[in-house]
């Protein structure tokens, strides 16, 4: 028996949109879904049971990060990931390999892999699809992901060609190289912004049958128009049957378009990164609740909103938190976003189950673009 | 009737120890008990829930904190500081005395009060007993502590003198402003080091008949013998039937001592603030889960220990918290240092219920000094 199976529910009739169920060995999740980051085995400020407390059926954990530290040894000894950060539910981890290509200095690329310095303390290092999957299988995520090269944009079609070049052989060798049954892998299917390279690298990707596919190298900096027509592009190369993650995207907007156009799958630090900057999002748009504008604003962060923070605290409240850098100001901030998100892949969900998704996410933008905040 | 009325239950044979009851208009509390403190109107890291779920029934706020930022009229206008911060159990807040001198810059005292200059942003203001009666009143405290003067440790006979005049002066002039029924205040005893200053300032302060006295001025760098002694000096010169509150004590021997010498309330920043640092007190004494040696130590902070933190986590999973400057880190040690300290002042208060308190506190510091960890 495979280590995840997935099973399309119900297909939207008027746009790609799916309704999806994924079993895992650690429970299943229903889909399209969120996955909140918690980068280095922990979502920046919460609790596991808060984390789920929210509705949370999977997180991602970030390999780079767990393997510079604490190291992949000490989670193997603590007995894997899930009872190292007390978390019971589903981890997809990724590759490393984005984090490498973007957080690391000093990359030296082979085929086999890549040379890269630490950007803790310097130390050098090497990842290929090799180590990437001993990692995985150390740290036993339920969803591991293949190695690949994410190409920065914008790039030439001749860097983009040879990334998607890289990324098959990778894929292959990832295959090669990986053992545990209690985990699955996903391929990543690159080729930035080029329709060409992107239908070649599925058709390649998709040919080693993953029991599932991440579409990566999109949210990199291009426009999002031009990332929605790539998922479009996408769509009739990518079979029916298997899930598929659109990687690092969490804006309410392209949620609902990824949705639109057959995504099942979505992880992006946004949330809870711009939860600490202070800006949080609510039914009628973002709001900065930093600003002094809130000094005296004894209203919840979102009126219509029934999380934790929004039923116990107010604007006011939340600002001198965060002015005074208190921890719990970071706390009820990220609680609220990933409320938010978690909440509109609910009603996403509901929505295809009744035949409403164009309504619904038509009916979201109408507010959250009101500006009546 | 007056805002808290103070039982004594029980009295310790053998030593000064009681056993009460503080009843105030958000609750009751059964001293002798510890106090977490709520500086900037949070206990750091922590929600009001989870500081009530470890068992504390009464939290200090910072009046001069909360007077600087957000500003008592923020609070009085949110409805007071138990709505503007979710917590509605008691509520002791000081009367900024100390922070003004500890804290603040360009102190200019006068018999009316300190002008000086704010630690934030450098901006001139005055405090004097009329004005931190009126920022305490408008928190809305259950109790508010008299605006007194606490000398630096160490200070001249004459310096503490001078304290102990004004303090006396100040208590009267707090008597004459404060207006509040639902609020008590209590007086503060100063006197240094100096036991007959200390008489002088008892019998001064307690013939102003307030529902409850501080002793302010120790903990402040003296040797913890001297404190003991001034403590039991000032045992003949309390009122029996009146709560005694030693200020910013919060070490377990230190509190296991003032326990033994008639103290029924303490407050400290210590278990928040070493724990911040990844510092934990333990069954068997200090752990500094920071340590190397810990980062393959999959035991909890405590094995003797039911708090959350030691139920769900590892020394090596708190210790890569820590390291990697992640909040849940502090937030567990945080959760367990409090828990330590309240659970130790629940084991006092039912050692002399039962009669065995120098037995209980003789164990305690058997296994606490045995550096067994």
């Amino acid at each position: 028996m495979p280590a995840v199976t997935f099973t399309v529910l119900k297909r939207d009739r008027s746009t790609g949109a799916r309704l999806g169920r994924l079993t895992t060995p650690h429970g299943t999740i229903e889909t399209p879904v969120f996955m909140p980051v918690g980068t280095q085995a922990t979502v920046k400020t919460m609790t596991p049971e808060e984390v789920a407390g929210l509705g949370a059926e999977i997180i991602l954990a970030n390999t780079y990060h767990l393997y510079l530290r604490p190291g992949a040894d000490i989670i193997r000894e603590a007995g894997g990931l899930h009872r190292f950060m007390h978390w019971e539910r589903p981890i997809l981890t990724d590759s490393g390999g984005f984090q490498v290509f973007s957080l690391a200095d000093l990359r030296e690329i082979s085929d086999e892999g890549v040379t890269f310095r630490s950007h803790l303390d310097g130390s050098i290092h090497f990842l290929g699809p090799a180590e990437s999957m001993a990692v995985q299988e150390a740290l036993g995520s339920d969803i591991a992901m293949a190695f690949d090269e994410c190409v920065a944009y914008p790039a030439s079609p001749e860097e983009v060609a040879a990334g998607v070049e890289r990324t098959s052989r990778w894929a292959e060798a990832c295959l090669r190289a990986h053992r545990r049954e209690d985990q699955a892998v996903f391929g990543i299917i690159q080729g930035g912004t080029i329709p060409e390279l992107r239908r070649r690298s599925a058709r390649e990707i998709t040919a080693l049958d993953f029991p599932g596919y991440g579409i990566g190298g999109l949210s990199v900096g291009e426009p999002k128009e031009l990332m929605y027509s790539i998922l479009e592009e996408l769509q009739g190369y990518l079979p029916e049957n298997k899930p598929r993650y659109l990687m690092g995207v969490g804006s309410p907007d392209c949620l609902i378009e990824g949705v639109k156009r057959g995504v099942d799958m979505f992880d992006c630090v946004l949330p809870t990164r711009i939860a600490r900057n202070g800006t949080v999002m609510t039914t009628y748009g973002k709001l900065v609740v930093r600003n002094a504008a809130y000094a005296r604003d004894f209203r919840p962060l979102d009126p219509e909103c029934d999380c934790y923070t929004c039923r116990n605290y107010t604007r006011a409240y939340i600002r001198h938190l965060l002015k005074a850098e208190e921890i719990l100001g970071l706390r009820l901030t990220t609680i609220h976003n990933l409320h938010f998100l978690i909440k509109l892949m609910q009603r996403l969900r509901q929505a295809i189950a009744e035949g409403r998704l164009e309504e619904v996410a038509a009916d979201f933008y109408e507010r959250y673009n009101s500006g009546k905040i």
